[in-house]
Parts: structure tokens; sequence; C-alpha cells
């Protein structure tokens, strides 16, 4: 199949993207001939693959600046592939050891299983459910939205409160029990909105929208540099400023569900 | 903290239940001194834990007929809380090394984390979101459902198809995937209905639903034993006969999400 195949070229875990905005592909004969591979599927009848990295060559699990760079660049097909490669791959490097017995594992099913020899445990690859919401208080143009701000967040920057779904709850119970333990209320009517990939590591965000009958705020400061309410004119402000405009704040990323979510609220108010 | 702590009574992973269907408490005399602890929050003003059993111990991770029983049996807030420390302690029992390194791992934050000491992994427990879905074919009366049986299935027994979250997908593609691998055929407007944690062992069921515009079936055998399309009437007769009873097949137990799924689709045809 070598020379009919083709490679996601990765610089550790981030993409290499051409003048063009286009994911760089290349063959096998680009990477070592021992390296291993993990299947992402056929594009154009070849068989395309990813190469695990280095232990130590993968970088920071969450986005930084120039991964979110390149984000923006990617059209959405190219970057839903990325980021299914990027978790992928990111989970194999984190792997190679049995958390069963401590053997050493080996890549099966086209990297979508490790098998240990040692104790016959197989292992798969790893997506985190987390439930990412937003929070009405009151009704009509009188209402309000509860972002926080994350301190590793850029300056001005606000978002949705969001956090993974632990063993035992419902989506619904994790955005009531999420929202209490961040900002200190209530919510009621939880609803979904919408989900989308995330690969930092590999997340699957859970968009939903809740409301809060009180206002009064208690922050968890370890979780939350700030979170305020804000009003529909101050999120549409925000949202036509852009992310380095001049709005009352910094809205998310197009390409994070976040945007998704506030432009869905706005929409919501017309 | 000893004399006012409660422990979770486990066989193995298995819950122990008294005749009036209640979960049995003990206190922490009844575990080993060194036994690994898991805290499952406050209850009645006191601490309760659930201790971590040997490995070999706990048992298949699917719903086997002892605990279908007992989950029968069980009042909700019993059930959750069962689900949650069964999920819990399963990972602990399946996760004493690092998958990083190899080397062994502690349990740390009242059993929320597990640390490896060699490389400094930090290690959270596990929950796989699923997708699990209706597909209706057809509009008003003439509507059909589809359901599937799996091999381990009980005789006669069909539910809706169902299938993890792969890296790199949304819910909704996800259940457009699964239902053309399973079943061969494309679906659209994909919804949200409900969520529910499943503890065999730690999956998010997340319960949607979608249209097939075209009933031909070309079914995945590995997966599926058998799959069909039901009508309006042979859903509505299963569901009032039961598990046990004589209808034209036996739903899902009233635990589970998919016979919520089928109260959902009933309703909408009402």
């Amino acid at each position: 199949m070598g020379w009919r195949a083709r490679l996601l070229m990765l610089d550790g875990l981030a993409p290499v993207i051409d003048d063009a905005g286009m994911l760089v592909w290349g063959t096998l004969a680009d990477c070592d001939e021992d390296a291993d591979l993990v299947f992402l599927g056929m594009m154009d009848e070849k068989p395309c693959f990813a190469a695990i990295p280095d232990e130590g060559a993968t970088g920071p699990s969450y986005a930084n600046p120039q991964i979110w760079a390149a984000i923006q660049a990617l059209a959405p097909p190219d970057l839903a592939l990325y980021g299914g490669a990027r978790s992928l791959v990111d989970w194999h490097a984190r792997h190679r050891f049995c958390a069963r017995c401590g053997s050493p594992t080996k890549l099966a099913k086209g990297g979508w299983q490790r098998d240990c020899a040692a104790c016959e445990a197989q292992h798969f690859p790893r997506t985190d459910p987390v439930t990412i919401m937003l929070v009405t208080h009151g009704e009509g143009e009188d209402r309000k939205l509860l972002l926080g701000r994350q301190p590793r967040f850029p300056p001005r920057a606000f978002s949705a409160l969001a956090g993974f779904v632990e063993p035992g709850e419902s989506i619904e119970e994790a955005v009531a029990r999420e929202v209490l333990e961040e900002a200190g209320i209530a919510v009621r009517d939880v609803t979904y909105i919408a989900s989308q990939p995330w690969p930092f590591p590999s997340q699957l965000m859970i968009g939903c929208h809740s409301h809060a009958d009180e206002d009064a705020l208690t922050i968890d400061e370890t979780e939350l540099e700030e979170a305020r309410w804000f009003s529909q004119n101050e999120v549409q402000a925000a949202m036509e400023a852009g992310r380095d405009g001049n709005g009352p704040f910094a809205p998310p990323p197009p390409a994070a569900i976040a945007n998704v979510l506030l432009r869905w609220w706005l929409d919501q108010g017309k």
C-alpha cells in the first residue's frame, strides 16, 4: 500500500498547513519505518494515516495561540479530520502501557485499540463528555447571560461555563452541578442545543441552555477568575466587534461551540 | 472519622440489597484497614465511601440478569448512588498502573484521581459517551421504528441501536455513522431526547431520534443478530405487554434509557 497511502503531516500534535490553508499530506516514506500508524479512513480511494509522535513531542493538551491560528485557517472538513487524528495520536502517545497490569501495550485495529499481551486487556481511545452551558436570568429584552473567564483565557475574554460529566450523572445533572459549583446558583429547564468534538485532548462538547431564578453569584475562584451577567445588548455588541474588537468583552472564537451557543442565544431574542 | 463514616456494601461490583430493596451500608470496620476508599459524597451529614475490590473480584462489565434484578429493585436515588459508585470503583480496580509509563499509581483526591509518582501523570475516571438512537421511517400512523437485537440479548428482546461516540465526532455525526454501519441506511434530522448514566462500566447514554427516507436494511451481522422495522401498533403492544409478556417483542427494561425512548416515540404518535 506504500505508494498509494497518504500520511497526515504533524509537527508534534500541531497541524502542518500550506499557504492555501490546507493540511499538508506526505507519503509513508515521510515517517520512520517502524513508526506506529493510525488509520484515519479512506480519502480519494487512498488510505490515510497519521504517525504517533514520540513521548514528549506532543506539547500542551489545550489549545494555545498557535493552534488557535491554525484552527481558524482550516476549512471545516480539514479541521474535523485534523481534530480526530490529533485526539487519536495523542491518546496513543500517552497510553503506551496497560493501566491494568503495567506492561507495554501494542497498537491494534489500525490504531482504534491497544492490546496488552501480558494480561490480555484491550484499551480503547478515550473521549470525555464535557457540558458547556448558557445560563439565562430574566425574560425578553431584560434577560441576561452568565459568562465566566478562566485564568488562562486571553485578556477580556469571557465564555460559557463548562465542566466534565462525572460518572453517575446525566447531561442535565452535570449542567446543574457545574453551575452550582462554579457560580453558586441553581438552574432549571436544562435543554440541549448542539455538540462538537474538541481535540484538546479529546472531548465531546455538549452545549446546553438553562434558566436561573436567582442572580446573586458565588464564584469558585479556583475555577474562574471572574463570572458576571451580560445584557443582550452587551452580548450582541461583543459578537459584532469580534475577538479582536472593542466590544464589552472578547467573545469565544468562531470555531468554538461557545460561539455557536452565543449566536443561538442572540437568535432566541429576535 | 471512623465511627461516623458509612461504607457502601458491595459484593464484587454488585450491590448488596436488603429485604426492603434498599442498599446496605456498613462502617469502615467492614473493610480492610488498608483498603483504598472512594469518597461518594455526604449523606445525612455523614461521609460515604466505597472500597475498591480486588482485581478479579469485579465480574462482567455489562449488566447480567442478577444485576438487572437488583437494578429493578432499587429506588431511583439508590440506583443513582450505586451506579456512580460502581463506575468509580470499577475504574480504580482496572487502572492501578500508569498508562503513560507503566508504574503503579496511587488513589488521590478521595478517589476522583490517580497519581503516578514516577512520571507525575494524573489520571481521571473515564466516562464514555454512547449514542442510542431511534430511527423512524414514514409519517403519522404508518410510521415504523427500527430496532435491533444483539447476540447477548435475552430471547425476543429488541432495543434501540447504540454505539460509542468516536474521537472527532459530534453526537449527530455519531448517530448517523452508527445507523449506517449497523443497518446500512442514511438518517437525517438527528435530535436529542434524553440522557442517562449507565454504570456498565461507565457510560453516558445519549438518546436521540432520527429519520430515514429509505427502509431497505443491510445489517452488520458482527454487531446485530437481527434488525427490523416495527409498526406503531407493534411497539405499543410490546410496551403494554412488558418484558415478560407476550407482545410482538420483549421491550427494554424500565430502568434503561431505551425504554424512555420507546415511550417518547409512542407519545409523539398521540
